[in-house]
Parts: C-alpha cells; sequence; structure tokens
C-alpha cells in the first residue's frame, strides 16, 4: 500500500509555528523564519507558479517531496478556517489556482460541498475522522503516497495513531522559544522512527524518518 | 583563541534528560534512551578503560569531539552533586579513574579544595561564574579546545551568555514527552547557528553548528 509522508520544517527548538497564530498570522510571530529556506527555491517557486529561484542542496529534497504523490489530507487550519461554513463560505488561504494540483482532504468537525479550483486542486471535506480522510485520500491517489500536510494538531493526531509511514523534518537553525511544538498532545504514545538521510543545505537540515520501524 | 565546544545527546522533542532526575538517576526516567548509540562504542569505552566495542558511523564523530579538548567545564549537578561539600565531600558520579583525563572545572556556589583524581583528571571548582571558569579552563587547555560537559542549566547559561563557538547535537529519534529541555531558560536571548555537519549512524544523528554565524 502507498504510504502517508509528512514534512514539515521546524526550529532547533521543536516549534513549527511561532506563537499567537492567528488569521492574519497563521504562522505565528516569527514563524517565517522557518520557512525562508524554501521561498526562494525554483523547486518551491514553480509549483506556486512563479518562475526562476534558486537551486541548492534542498532542490532535491523538496522535488522528492513532491513527487509520487497522488492526495493531500490536511487539517481545517492548515486550509484556511475552522468552519462552521455558512452560505457563503471562504475558500481557505490557497486563493484560485492552490500549489497542490491534487485532490485535497481536509480533516474538519463541519460538513461541506466539495470546492474545485484550477490547476487540478479540489478541496474535499472529511466530517468523520483521520481514519476516513486518509482512506478517501488513498483512494484518490490510486497508488501514489498521500501527503500528510498539517498543521501540528492534525499531525499529532496522525503520529499519535502511528498512521505516518515517513517523516521529513526540515530542522531550521533558529531558536524560536514559544509557539506550536510538533511533538506535543502525544499523550505518551510510542512513536519509534529511525532517521534515513540527513541533508545539510542552505539555512536548513533535512532529515528523513522511516515511522513505526 | 580555542573554541569552545559543546556536545551532547537530546531527544527529537529536544530534551537531554527525562523527567525526575536524581542522585540515583542523573539522566531522569527514559534519559539512558538518550546515550544508547554511544555506549557500545569502542571510540566511547575506550576513555572509560574498558576494551573492545562496536565501530559505526559515530567513531569518528566521537573520536573528533574527544580529540583536541585539553580541558572541561560542567555544572555541579554533572560533576554529581550542588555542595555544601562539607568535611568529607563526595567526589561526584565518576569513581576513581574518571573518563576526562585532563582538567575539569566545575561550576558551583560553593568552594572546594581541587581533587586530584588518577588517569590525570583534576576537579576544580569554580565559584565566581561560567566567564571565570571558562578563562580558567582556557589556561589549562594550553591552546587546545574547551569542552562544555553539561548539563542542560550550564549550558543554557553559557548559551545565552554567547560563549559557544561549536554545538553538536547527538539527535535520538525518541520522543520522551518530558524532562530536561535543552533549549529552555533562554530569555530571548538571540541563538545564530549555521549547521556544517550531518551524519547518519545506528541510533542517532549527529548535527554539527557553528554557533554566532
Amino acid at each position: 500500500m502507498a504510504g502517508l509522508r509528512f514534512d514539515i520544517s521546524m526550529s532547533l527548538d521543536g516549534f513549527v509555528a511561532g506563537p499567537n497564530q492567528s488569521e492574519e498570522n497563521p504562522l505565528g510571530e516569527g514563524g517565517i523564519q522557518l520557512h525562508e529556506w524554501a521561498l526562494e527555491l525554483a523547486a518551491w517557486r514553480r509549483p506556486h507558479g512563479e518562475a526562476g529561484g534558486e537551486v541548492n542542496a534542498s532542490t532535491e529534497v523538496v522535488e522528492e517531496s513532491l513527487g509520487n504523490v497522488g492526495a493531500t489530507v490536511m487539517g481545517r487550519n492548515m486550509f484556511g478556517g475552522e468552519g462552521p461554513w455558512g452560505d457563503d463560505p471562504w475558500d481557505g488561504w490557497w486563493g484560485d489556482d492552490p500549489p497542490f494540483h491534487m485532490p485535497v482532504f481536509i480533516v474538519t468537525h463541519h460538513a461541506r460541498e466539495p470546492v474545485i479550483k484550477e490547476g487540478g486542486t479540489t478541496f474535499t471535506f472529511v466530517t468523520d475522522g483521520i481514519e476516513s480522510a486518509l482512506e478517501e485520500a488513498r483512494a484518490a491517489a490510486a497508488g501514489k503516497d498521500v501527503a500528510l500536510g498539517g498543521g501540528a494538531n492534525v499531525a499529532q493526531q496522525y503520529l499519535k495513531a502511528g498512521l505516518i509511514d515517513e517523516m521529513q523534518l526540515h530542522v531550521v537553525p533558529v531558536v524560536l522559544g514559544a509557539g506550536a511544538r510538533l511533538f506535543d498532545n502525544l499523550d505518551g504514545a510510542e512513536i519509534s522512527l529511525k532517521c534515513t538521510r540527513a541533508v545539510v543545505a542552505p539555512g536548513v537540515t533535512h532529515l528523513r524518518f522511516r515511522v513505526g520501524e
């Protein structure tokens, strides 16, 4: 069966977002520092519809993380809101042509009709839990891997349930001091990991893990 | 000037010791997991007076971290106690022939005569702060580097003061969930780091950083 892969940027002190996340600043204060390594890369700009950019040791890592992925699962906060959605619901952070270009399944408590965007991205809202969202994503992925998009809360649920097969931490050498921790709310779940690769790149070190080994 | 180098094992969730550290269990509950990668290595057993052991990708990292070091600084807890020392003071965790084989300077509030051990290890107690302990260690190191031995509390003081030149985190892929965090009590100090090397080895990934760049 195709795997569930999870990529996330994390500070050296374990934060995946800064403090005081809000609709205006979903990354939290200082959280943008966790993503600066990626923003100038050609491999990042291309799926976002922008030309040019840098090529460095992160390029191969990013291309690999975007490759062979047939569907994405994410939490409601990463889509852009909590619901209830109302009559004229917001379509999230991602604009008319989101960078996913594949089916995306949102874990939420609030039902909503699917949203179809340009460029192959569809947002489908799943209200009966993380396993169900993963099942739907697997079916849509048609043999390719499923990517877990975050944020921290939904990632913790998948980690705790033992459903992630491969995790890649993009470790950014900053100390945020506060914010949302990745390894939190796990209630003592046994998580067994094995590092399979480390790549040092400008502003980031990419650590890949097999989970559950 | 020779540098101050700091090596420490850390869990994926940022802990350098488990919860409930005590004189009986200085590593805290579950803390031994952070050190298992090292215990069977020949490069670790040798300075501890034991023959045999494994050779793997960690060997070179450990040999390098022990090489070109002329003196060590550590906190009172890592030595083995807080003081006041009394008339018949305990000599710490380290036995008659400690693995350091060099001058060691203990940051403490309680004065005490130096303790001279077998194999070249001396313990000198410094009561006037971390800068003073580092100065004494630099003089004793005679041009070689100084190693900062830990634990977390004294490491945080040196990090906050910007006195560490090179840090190596031995990242162990376990989630402890509780304990002593390395990047804590830093009071928002700006800490600037650059990863210069990553080595994947059995049970650990070694990340080396230049500090203050």
